[in-house]
């Protein structure tokens, strides 16, 4: 019998594996380490694959931080005669093949960078009008990863168009390599990727560039929905999280929206502001690419990073962002399906001042409606206490810190049959 | 001698029945039954088939739904060698054409789903690039009916021109086939196709999906307005009430706005609430395609889809949408022209309490200024409790139930000579 | 000796007479009489004929309008087999051509009209495709004017471009002929064409279709500002002024805004609220097109049509459109250069209520400063009492009644050397 | 090691030499005097000469102002049989390269100007498919800048690749004659010249054309931010840069944001605002182009363009526009790295009263978060009273008058290692 929950989430797209780049990758959000957060443009062989012994010594490879990528900033200034682009000679003495065989060697993936354009958004050569020649070169190197930027492209964009048509071509260059190459988009959702770029990447920016900041206005980042002429970069956690809200039914397995690469550990949020932070990342199935100094981490950052059970969230197999069920002033409620008929929930406080918030059976499963039981007890986790609440009916109302979440998870579903 | 009412209509669009795709197909809006809103892809020929033979049982094809359409989620996983797409042999053991024929012979016509793009919104095989193969295999198994959709479009959108372009490439191989097949344009209103699409279709949806609820904003239908960079999904009825009164009048005969599939009988509404629904897309010409389970209906649900006068509002020949006279806070009031001097009439109340309205001839008739008559008694007929309310002078006040309308019919003009 | 004043308008954009479409004509805003606004699609030979003798003999000749023009649905239903587009033969017994002559005799000239798209507006035959062959027939015909539409433009709107090439076709086609035809562009300000229609067309509409009322909402003429994706109809007076002012100064010699045919005399404004859609149409330095039955004018109705003075702004050679120099809630000043000195200044009040309005020097010659001096006494002059107001200093303060304008003529300037 | 405060800016976006249009000009923003603003078209070979030589005998050329920039109508009326575009007889009676010679002579460059259309702004011959022609003749001439303009497009924008395209002809003609010429476009930031211009040019406006105002709107400059589909005229001060602190960070070395050019001593302007003008533009690193006068200025014009230190920021090698860091009504802070840790930083107050106005060093260095030391001294120097205002710590409380700023540099960072 064909009940109302399926077709709640049938309705809206359906998540199919065929989908994506066809590069049957990206199954679930991608996890790693990215350079630039921390390093910017100062990152070279040694300090790259110190990070990547970290990841494992850690333990964080064991929580499924797989990839290491490598950001802007690794080229050499010129193409070589044949066209190719090499590493810069003094970041990577030994080329670049060498460091990636080390950290292959960690059981570890490794991802590479460049630019849709002329130029990188550092100012270094990029892979517009060179996409078979750079792709080939990258698998030659063994990269399993590209994220691919949008500076200097030429003026083209402006239409879903012109972007898709100059982002597809790289698709179409790391397939015909024969390598599973991940491919993650990073145009800022200009056009509109979360419509065009499903078919031909992993991943995709959706808004300007992250800063390590919950809520401060920036006018380098002038946009508060996900219609934007110009994504601009210091956006807030906050600020993305608000852009999200309207794409985020568009991601599916394969194709996810990539809110940015995260800050935990970077110093510009308080403890209760990176864990929001993070949950909304997890539960929005974002990428979860590290940003911060893997080799030197706080006991306070690892219980951000390492919390198995938020991770699960992300990964899960029913594939399915968590929804904005709610807005009432500073507070919002999120309610996502879990596989086995479990169920995420985060009350975000994004107030000054902690707050006493309630979530009802009617408003988690709302798209069950009118099937929802308010009378069944329902046991709830708290994701990040790792500990049951224990069973409530009809609601649950929980204490939320200001700047912060409270994400737990359902153990049941409280529609009826 | 030329009456200023004949000018008034005349001055906005004229209705003349040349105009749309040329195959003179629903010179009023289209009627039927669709398998999406409550099976999504949940389908068998079985549960077509006992659709449609409910569809005969019920008397509902005797109020005028007559086309049963097949939505997503019938397609094979992979085009044939000579290009074909062939149905789930699971889902379809007999094939297409089987059941088409079984359901022709029920007095019922067929249609069928496609999007133009490389993939349906369900991720199925879809028809961009292979538009005359596929509309030459429908036009063979006898569908009378494409509604055509807009996912995976390889980003081919953003101006009236890509959307224009690769809209028509379908119609064209609809219009080759020889066969009259109705063209029903699923774009969600990108590009504006009440005006680039009513020389290639018979109807184009001119928002994101519906979905069953009254007013509830969702952030998965971001915008209120006509100009919308994401039409989305779970759009609420008055959100695309709201959409839809900026380009109600550039509908005529042979091409229509469609306002999306009906919600009624499905649970997520009151009757009040539906039958606003059911009134409201009856007066604004939009198809009037079912949505709910029609074996299975309660009393409810008939009263509503069973409506003569009101089905005969939307079926008028004058083709006329209503058109939202004044909007006072929650309450809005719809006039339009019907056939032989008559006029329909809307109080609609989205407030969450019951309402008096009052509409004046002045406003009704606002379109024949200056010459209005006040004074003239005119004949009203609500059209929901299938009585006369008695003749009125000046203006007409009402009780409208919250979240609901009263929908009543002038059976004279008030213009004067 | 280079002063302030010349280049307060010279730093804008300057009037140069080698501009517009080439043709040498529209040196001032066009005037004549249309068909549309008071009879729509019906319309014939004798009812145009009858027209164009009462612009003679009511003397409007003498005021300035000459031209005749013959709005939508003229066209017969098919082209011939050589492509030509002729006249309705029932509407149009003796062809165009003995129609034309006629009215040339009396000394007027004759416009037609067209769309640039498949079908005009009303659903007829349009020259998409046929321009060539259309410019032709006009121009065998003696056809003097075009007025061309946008409708069923196959989608090729969305940018500057896409407008620009598809309408600047039939601007060659026209100048191909050798038979100089004012070329008058109505695509409703889609895509902007106060920039881009400059130089192949003598005018162009910037708004949707204006009706008959002064300042009532409506949904179908959705947008407040120039800024707009659905242009539409029934856009009244204030709404139509609201939109100009944003371009007014984007008009030049030969190449004007179009507010659209003006509704005087068609019996849904006030004499007061026409007054002021007169004025304002004449300061801004629109075409002057008539709309109502010139075969049966009111006196009042005369009164606005036939003032010399107000026309004369709207022809002044100094081809400088008024400006609004402030907004005060529902108040407006619009100030304008003249010829020889003069300035036109226009008080206009919104408002439900008179009331009292005043205008500074400093105001009015806001673009001289810091070179304006108040203490220099000036005549004034009220172009709709015809009489001088006297001599006044720094300020001039009218009672300006509700809905309502005062338009009055400085005999002087107060910009100091 | 690497420090939060490189970071910061690094990663936005790296000022890097090689960018711009490769042509090794305006490593720092440009500066100059132009003949528009103070002349229009009344320019003749005599005026141009004067002013250049009191650009040198004044000192302003040793304050680095050199280009001299012949803005439109010094065109003669048609092009040459071999095409060739040369100088209006009449005011340029010696032809342009002995003027250009003389110009030289004095130890000053050249610039001139031109339109990516088929005529300039005044209506003047243009160079849209003329480049390469034109780009010749300017170099023979021994021109050293071109000003681009926008005017008469051809409706080729509304998309960055059409908006490119144009504009890249013309930078690929003048590279092509061997000669540096600074390429300054001026399409007024439609298309977002911020992100597709740097590659192909030296500076790009970012906004409609100022006016020598503060802060009145006018319906002529619509837009209040960046994001505008009328880029208009009369854009005030206040207009402008609320504009550009969204874009501001798009400049880098090589490729500037250029703001307009100024008005100071133009007599709109109050000595505050104008001085509030310079400084602004001086920390957005505009273009420094002035547009009075030159041969007739005050002791007040004189202090303000005449100010090392304010131009010193312009000119700084850290190439860094300031940044908005925070807006509270009518107040708003700007901070800026400066070349050897030192930063600049302003206040601005546009209210109509003075106000005391604080910035902290957590503010100043928001970007260095968590590493500012509040405890830090650090001497503070007034750049327009010329003189250190002593050392502060953690914050500094200034009187800035009505309409005015505060600018000053601080001589040390406050942020920690």
């Amino acid at each position: 019998m064909i009940t109302s929950l399926i077709l709640a989430s049938a309705l809206a797209f359906v998540p199919t594996q065929v989908l994506a780049a066809n590069n049957g990758l990206a199954i679930t959000p991608q996890m790693g380490w990215n350079t630039w957060n921390k390093y910017g443009c100062n990152i070279d062989e040694q300090l790259i694959l110190d990070a990547a012994k970290n990841i494992v010594s850690s333990g964080l490879k064991d929580y499924g931080y797989n990839y290491v990528i490598i950001d802007d900033c690794w080229q050499k200034s010129k193409r070589e005669k044949n066209k190719e682009l090499l590493p810069d000679p003094v970041k990577f003495p030994r080329g670049m093949k060498a460091l990636v065989d080390d950290i292959h060697d960690l059981g570890l993936k490794v991802g590479i960078y460049s630019s849709a354009g002329t130029l990188t958004c550092g100012g270094h050569i990029a892979s517009l009008g060179y996409e078979e020649t750079d792709a080939k070169t990258w698998a030659k190197w063994g990269m399993d990863y590209l994220k691919y930027d949008n500076c200097y492209n030429q003026g083209q964009s402006g239409t879903p168009k012109l972007s898709y048509d100059r982002y597809k071509v790289m698709s179409d260059a790391l397939n015909k390599t024969g390598r599973p190459i991940l491919y993650s988009l990073c145009n800022w959702g200009e056009d509109g990727p979360w419509n065009f770029a499903s078919t031909i990447g992993n991943s995709w920016r959706m808004s300007g560039d992250i800063y390590d900041n919950f809520n401060r206005p920036d006018p380098a980042c002038p946009c508060e929905t996900y219609d934007c002429l110009l994504p601009g970069f210091r956006c807030s956690v906050m600020n993305i999280i608000n852009k999200a809200v309207a794409v985020g039914q568009k991601a599916r397995s394969g194709g996810w929206n990539d809110l940015d690469m995260l800050e935990v550990g970077n110093g510009g949020m308080s403890h209760e502001e990176y864990r929001l932070h993070y949950s909304m990342w997890a539960a929005l199935k974002s990428p979860l690419l590290l940003g911060n100094d893997v080799t030197n981490m706080t006991s306070e950052t690892k219980e951000i990073i390492m919390n198995k059970e938020v991770i699960a969230v992300n990964q899960d197999s029913e594939y399915s962002p968590a929804i904005r069920m709610w807005v009432k002033g500073d507070q919002q409620m999120f309610s996502g399906n879990l596989a086995n008929n479990t169920q995420v929930v985060i009350l975000l406080n994004a107030d000054d001042k902690a707050a006493k918030m309630t979530a009802t059976w009617d408003d988690i499963w709302f798209y069950s409606q009118p099937h929802v039981d308010a009378s069944k007890s329902i046991e709830v986790r708290d994701l990040w206490k790792k500990q049951s609440l224990g069973n409530f009916t009809d609601r649950i109302s929980l204490d939320v810190p200001a700047h912060g979440v409270r994400m737990v998870k359902f153990m049941d579903s409280a529609q009826s049959s």
